[in-house]
């Protein structure tokens, strides 16, 4: 199967559609980006529901296999390629821990940051939705404080994510999800580790060289 | 490593918990459940943290190493105990479908039914908060109606919920959370296929067995 080209069906600006492109560019799987226009909703096309009757970006397609939820095509794509590196060692009990993480950030990383983007930068900017009022704001900037403080008191301590001593898909995973914060030019300051770990995992080629598109759009919609 | 008991920290009344039991059962995995008090905050201890950083339930040990998250564990033990059935098959495409399911279900199945479960019974009963208002019930029926509408039609096509021809390891997590809707006594009438499908769990012997402490618990306080 490590023959078939895999096809990406997704977007440079969608944080788990950069997740796996960075995974094949960080283990020189070839892709292909098929781009899927969530503003036409070909998420919820009957074709795209064939590839993931889940309606939701990323799914990739590997001959004729096809798989959606990014945690889940990481693991498949190291299985299939044979993997092993420091982003998902494939030690069982090292990539178990990450696997781990990837499954932590669902109801962590996801529960802090979505409200925080949509009610106050993606709503009101892209979809029309009224400016967020002041209770909101300060109930959503007090529950992302809370995450950032959290996972600075983990990077403070000398270690990665998932409590590994070297940076591995799950920083990658929250490095996409926390880029997004760049639109309103966040300032990490208060979260020095944060702040510290969030420079070093941008420092990583392929990361940048995925981000290169979201730090575009920033660039014209500013 | 298979010779190393594996311990369950965890309780009975927690669906993710009931999961991983479950999975020992249905793949004959030996293992001791260590009951973790979550109304003494035994989650936040720091015995506790030591063996799950994310003070969360269920964590395994198993020798000297630990593991959270529900979805990490199932596939950690998959892999450790070399397990092949048809609950999480070792083939790679099978258990990837499966390990999709498992994180869509963080996003979708808990996103649905938690707001229902808490803000309707569980905060009310047992956390002495508000009983719910007219509107935000309204709000929470309509999100798990949607959301059962949404399975009923997976159902009613003739396949489980990872799009699976027989019951998986997926159909347990599901069953696992919707359960805790028997403590209203939950009518699924109105998803007839939804109805079928939760009988049809109900009825694997293992599923049955770990879900009785929950049902005692509902007599109990009923």
């Amino acid at each position: 199967m490590t023959d078939h080209p895999i096809r990406i069906h997704g977007l440079n600006l969608s944080p788990p559609c950069r997740i796996v492109m960075i995974f094949c560019k960080l283990h020189n799987i070839p892709y292909e980006l098929v781009v899927v226009d969530l503003t036409k909703g070909e998420h919820k096309s009957p074709e795209f529901l064939a590839i993931n009757p889940y309606g939701q970006v990323p799914a990739i397609t590997h001959g004729s296999f096809s798989l959606g939820e990014c945690g889940a095509i990481i693991y498949y794509l190291a299985e299939a390629f044979h993997t092993d590196s420091q982003w998902f060692p494939s030690n069982p009990q090292l990539r178990a821990i990450i696997n781990s993480s990837l499954h932590w950030h669902h109801t962590n990383t996801m529960k802090a940051l979505t409200p925080y983007l949509f009610e106050k930068i993606v709503g009101p900017r892209f979809f029309g939705r009224p400016q967020i009022t002041v209770e909101k704001e300060a109930e959503v900037t007090a529950n992302l404080d809370a995450f950032l403080r959290r996972i600075d008191t983990i990077f403070e301590s000398g270690v990665y994510i998932a409590r590994t001593s070297s940076p591995t898909i799950a920083d990658i995973l929250l490095f996409s999800y926390l880029s997004q914060l760049e639109m309103e030019n966040f300032d990490f300051g208060p979260y020095k580790s944060v702040r510290k770990w969030y420079g070093e995992i941008d420092s990583i080629p392929a990361v940048r060289e995925v981000h290169e598109p979201l730090r575009q759009f920033i660039q014209n919609v500013s």
